[in-house]
């Protein structure tokens, strides 16, 4: 008998919907840049960090929040009412250490909802930064893994199934896996994983992000283990476990 | 100024909303087994394949039809009610010559009806036995594409994906081209372009079909140009044209 946990894949958020996650740990991923920023800003010894949906719950739980700050981005630029941005490189310790940070983000803290509401059994986040912690965790746990790429307004973008893919690289002879998407993540992880920073120049999100000057936040965004924290979701916050 | 049209992928029925179709041509893609053979029916003589999307609906266009002939399949196995199969193999032009072939399948007539109902402004089929003529017709055209895999039960599949890639390798000079989906989609088709037939083995989809014993099936679902017809929606039909 196989006895070893399942593994998919979920290339956007709407095929969240097609799996039980209620015997699942959700891997929310979205590379460019939320989750890269949350594993840093954990990393760089944040209390915690609260992901919110839209801006007024931002500011409203920014403003009941002793020592938070509030941020977020639309199009390159800090959200009118916010305080700071998406980028992984505002938050080093001696700015962020001992602060709530209040984060809203598009595609990653929707992902994050959905899975709550779909009743995962467990949520953390992963990026290239965080990957090792990732991996450890979900080899530790021997419980089925969803990996949820955030994408980019449901549209399948690369950056989030390279992350899968090098999760996959990993782990996966500790897990069951018959899911195509799986097998497409770690194949092209493994042709990119030694030209990673090149090759993400050719992505979609990378060409808007670029063209607001955020190449080097990019270059940070694909570099394995620079904030080597695991980001786990518990009652609105995410803490570093 | 940059005036070729725009080329995308969908590598979901799920994703298809994502996108405005009203000026696009869909490539509806069900590599195993819809789209394959709905080409190996015109390619050889078939005067037409009405695709539905129920049992109910198959039997009945069945009866309305002359010379007509109903085929679906569930498992692996006919389902009960209609005459044939699923298989490209059924249709040789000694018994599909003159007939219509009235055709149940579920993924593949699922987004058909998708694109029609989203107001595409045509819909042609595509499979490996008729790349070539989807290629050809698509450079002719000179207008927006939706590349739209099938998939299985919604889920991500590898071989719809690589026939989406198969296309973009050859007719991508001709088009506008920024989306992740197609960019992963063509490097893996040149990855496996020639091992497409091991390759293949390694997908959920062959797994579940190999084990009905339908190898030989697959093996000629992944051959190219070996039915070059290209199927047109036109009035609940497709006809070659």
């Amino acid at each position: 008998m196989n006895t070893k946990p399942f593994l998919h894949t979920i290339l956007s958020p709407r095929l969240l919907e097609l799996y039980d996650v209620t015997d699942s740990i959700v891997v929310v991923i979205d590379v460019f840049r939320a989750t890269s920023t949350i594993a840093t800003a954990l990393y760089n010894g944040a209390v915690r960090v609260i992901p919110v949906a839209s801006v007024e719950t931002c500011i409203e739980t920014g403003n009941a929040t002793t020592n938070s700050i509030t941020a977020g981005e639309r199009d390159g630029k800090i959200i009118p009412g916010l305080q700071y941005g998406n980028s992984p490189a505002e938050y080093p310790r001696s700015f962020i250490e001992g602060k709530t940070l209040v984060l809203t983000t598009t595609n990653g803290t929707k992902l994050l909802h959905m899975a709550l509401q779909k009743g995962a059994s467990e949520i953390i986040t992963g990026s290239f930064p965080n990957l090792g912690a990732v991996c450890d965790h979900l080899v530790q746990q021997k419980k089925n893994v969803i990996l949820g790429c955030s994408a980019w307004k449901d549209r399948f973008n690369l950056e989030d199934t390279l992350f899968a893919g090098a999760v996959i690289h990993h782990i996966k002879e500790h897990f069951t896996i018959h899911c195509d998407g799986s097998l497409m993540a770690e194949e092209m992880y493994c042709a990119h994983r030694h030209d990673m920073f090149s090759f993400i120049q050719k992505t979609t999100h990378w060409h808007r992000l670029a063209s607001y000057g955020l190449e080097k936040d990019l270059q940070y965004c694909v570099t394995e283990n620079a904030a080597n924290v695991l980001p786990v979701y518990k009652d609105g916050d995410l803490l570093a476990l």
